[in-house]
């Protein structure tokens, strides 16, 4: 009997010594399991920079910003690991707080919540803030609509002009300043599901009209899809920011566009399938959807986010230090988008 | 030293018999682990129902109606035993898509996704759908949109204008048609990350303006738990419902009214604290929060929501026969909400 | 294109109304994820039972005797729904605990725990339990093994003479007294990593020398298998039990037994695949290493087993009332062990 | 209103730059969430080292060794990060099968199990290994074992002589060899439910009379918690082997001795609190119990240890080079165990 060629590569021992995070990551694509996984996603996400013209779009869910993920984040949009970001609308709350100056404190999981109450003190894992000082960047969200009274925007759009005004106030470090300043596109799908909905709600009752159209969102986001050559996909989580972007290759589909799915494709994901939600479904249930191309490379990776992005980052960091990459750069001039590309 | 309170209470080994549903849960009550808290969601939810001038908000997501819970869903409706439902889009969806005579099938988690590609057979962990059925009712979607060019709505007047159209095409067994009969608002947050924004987009290719203004569901579910005396909450599962229903106190709070945070707190759950996110999230980190009363009956269950809901379900149905609950009813006149109470 | 089988059984909503717990399971079996799996277990345990000359052996791990569910496992042995348990050694104990007429609490997950150390009550998640009536039962145990110095037992024997013992106290519902009359079988393959130990340390520190033979543990259950025609395995949990188990079949093939692997497989488990541990590992990677018969029936359901248990019993309660079971009974002689088989 | 203390401290954004994997660990303690915790646990590790007699237990479950951990767990051994190793058989089996020159194999996941049935492959989740391969491992064991025909022995007697023989077969990189080098004792508690035990059972069934005895492995193992001065746990997984170091305390507090718990505790889990299990269970839940000290320092990190294992093995690589340890020596002397303490 031929010997089948599943079993000719050995699983390697990591050796204990002096590494890189990078080297790290390239010993324990021998091993086993999620420790194994994580460093195929950092095989799969270096390839994919290096490949020519493929869109990387970004799913961003859990509060990844108080959890101390921001700068990591805004350097992934500044050196164009990723070309489009899709979000929960708290990250980029969390991140305006920050820019506005504000603070997230290192809490403990084991607080006691009523007295945390009674001092004002939000609680999201280990990690505390001031309600107070929330609500202060819920006003400064509602100030800012109030000056687009009467408009209709895309989230993308409206982020983007959020992204300019925190730019113009001087900050560099943000995640929708910096995405404002290397035109890479956030979609918040659902927006008014954060207290960036609970800004434009207080400006709402004060009789303001900004619109957000989350039908716009869709048609925008799928037209980037469809002038992309090819796409990969990295999702933080899953959530709304997942399903948004899988569905892009169904609607392109209806809309009779020959897509044939991402082609590459990983989550960090601390879900599971049996469950039986879109957010820790198989990459292979999404193949039958023709969301994920069948030849796709698929790397699911089972472990907390605040875990993965550091580690993944740092050593993309290390391997994509001389890698040009051909970006591709979407503008939109009232609802019709075109692609170009430019070298980084 | 006197003998602490906490251990007066002995377990009570389930004695195996004749039991019909609501007999076991209340057996449970006095075992231990997530079999105990199943049995006290049960008791919490009919205390609920007994008590004067409670509304009651249930959080749905994840694919609960392909996995055949549409008719415990609408039940719920039907017989009150919730005041507003906050869905995905996809419930809903798929809710029409069985409205309009469409299947879900019974199918394994084990299938060859390339084979079901090939078949157009799109899968959802065990459950089957044909792709070309649901473009079917992405059309269908599509076309009751342009029946409203140039409308705007929140997503909850949308849905019951659909919910309309599907109760007149004479179904009587759907979620969206039940809730229309039954005056049972539904909103969907993330509407068009979903089917439901699939069919809306085409809409929009083809030139159709009608346009979903979320900030306008964000207003109306807030003024909802405004003019409420006391709220309820059960989540299935977490998402957008959950933190859509979560963020009304915080909301309603900034804008002066003094509420207080839900009294009544259910989940059912398969996310977990840990990860930090807002669906797995404790009620105890959410009273830091000012979402949950400090009072507040709070039951977490970590459990898949198709093997709760249906058994929750029957033992409810049991229990509450003969119970004349007090129902809030909401009637908006232009963005002005009232309420009324009336005995079922 | 022929229309693929795997699509033709639609899914059928659950309809709310009277329904036993076996209906309401029954009605389960056409919706999908682990509601479906629960229905499909019920299903599965039942035709194992109805099937002549199938010995079930049944893994038990988890606290499940303090979380309530003494008297279910009882009734599985009494009724003969399983012929042989493999268990931790701590529901064991703690099955003396309450033979001795000590008890488990109704506790609460959110107490104080310096708090409960200060009064001496030991936590297990929301059950307590005093350490000093623990010590008592560590100390019966000792007194117990005593008695018989100088023996050499595997576990299987030394806990069918406790079954005696307790069964001679007069106990009629604990599990290891209903399995010293019903002549099932219970082994404890990790005995020391318990109470039991415990307690065994206490004797064998005042010099007593009862000596407890693991290696004749694997010998005898091997010889169950070997001798049985076809095999069945329901795993509450994973753990040492479930392996335990699993391994039989690999020790009889070694010993040139014609084992194919055991022929029905159900688990209820909360463990995942991904992490790569056997007791979370599917029946499927089970078929590679022949521990499962790839014809086998397989069922795994991802569920708290306190929600499983009761559930699962009641409905086979019904279901079985009057079925004459062909049950295996075994007997040892000098190491040798032998099977009949009689109707129930 | 005095701002309470637990708010002074602001999240620090991780800088993306070049770090070694240490400085990363150091940045990621300002994180939140379970990336905090890893960072925290490398914290824990360092200072447990640094202090003065304190004796390290280990606790090691999963399938390690196929997964690539091996060298990990050698290294943890040589430079003396941990003093007393308590293991999973299958563990110290795939460490014999692997310093027999026999492999691992990088496999996948997705692979179908019937078709590996029928070649002899053995899938352990996404790692392969022939089962030929293995009963020439398990035929090992079974002859090393005749070699100690009569003989009774602790799993920790029969470990080290079996370290021994690799030891003097020339294996260098081995656990076991490295354990028998360094004089760190290896306790298999459940050492029969392992492919140790089918080759024990092989060789019972031969005839010889070797024999395991659990009672002397927790007297063993106790005698060592009492002659500490201090203890801290490490766990990897739960299972037997984290109860096994936990009931340490237990029966040292029920021999009279004036133990006060662990006082360092860390635990790499993919376990959760609420399923009630010893496995998943919180430091605190244990602290209920007096296994850990109310004041110890308590980290429990949910991630997949095939991820944790290597990042902060390496990370204390870097920060313990010259860190000069006092380690503790063990002796045994029929029955009699000793203590000194010497510096590494």
């Amino acid at each position: 009997m031929q010997i089948p060629i599943f079993t000719q590569n050995p699983t390697r021992p990591v050796e204990i010594g002096d590494k890189s995070v990078s080297e790290l990551m390239d010993a324990m694509q021998y091993t086993g399991f999620q420790g194994r996984k994580l460093a195929e996603s950092v095989k799969a996400w270096e390839n994919m920079l290096k490949e020519e013209k493929v869109t990387i779009f970004m799913g961003l869910s859990g509060a990844m910003v108080p959890a101390g993920m921001r700068k990591t984040i805004t350097y992934l949009i500044e050196k164009r690991l990723i070309d489009c970001l899709v979000s929960t609308g708290a990250n980029v709350f969390h991140d305006c707080h920050e820019a506005l100056g504000l603070k997230h404190y290192v809490g403990s999981h084991m607080a006691n919540d009523e007295e945390l109450f009674e001092h004002g003190v939000d609680r999201i894992y280990d990690v505390f803030a001031y309600e107070e000082e929330f609500r202060n960047t819920d006003h400064f969200i509602a100030e800012f609509a109030k000056k687009h009274d009467g408009r209709h925007y895309s989230s993308r759009e409206f982020i983007h002009l959020l992204g300019k005004e925190i730019s113009e106030k001087g900050d560099k470090q943000s995640i929708i300043s910096s995405a404002y300043r290397h035109n890479v596109p956030i979609f918040i799908p659902a927006l008014c599901d954060s207290s960036i909905g609970i800004g434009l709600t207080i400006a709402r009752r004060m009789g303001c009209n900004v619109n957000i159209d989350q039908i716009k969102d869709v048609d925008e986001i799928t037209r980037m899809v469809e002038l992309s050559e090819k796409t990969g996909v990295v999702y933080v989580g899953g959530g709304v920011p997942k399903n948004f972007i899988q569905q892009t290759e169904v609607v392109a589909s209806i809309m009779g566009h020959d897509v044939a799915g991402h082609e590459y494709a990983i989550q960090y994901t601390t879900d599971v399938p049996h469950w039986g939600g879109l957010s820790g479904c198989t990459f292979d249930e999404a193949v039958s959807w023709g969301k994920i191309a069948k030849e796709a490379k698929k790397i699911q990776v089972f472990v907390d986010a605040t875990i993965a992005l550091p580690i993944v980052t740092h050593a993309l960091h290390e391997k994509t230090k001389h890698v040009k990459r051909n970006i591709p750069s979407f503008t939109w001039d009232a609802g019709v988008a075109e692609i170009c590309f430019e070298t980084l």
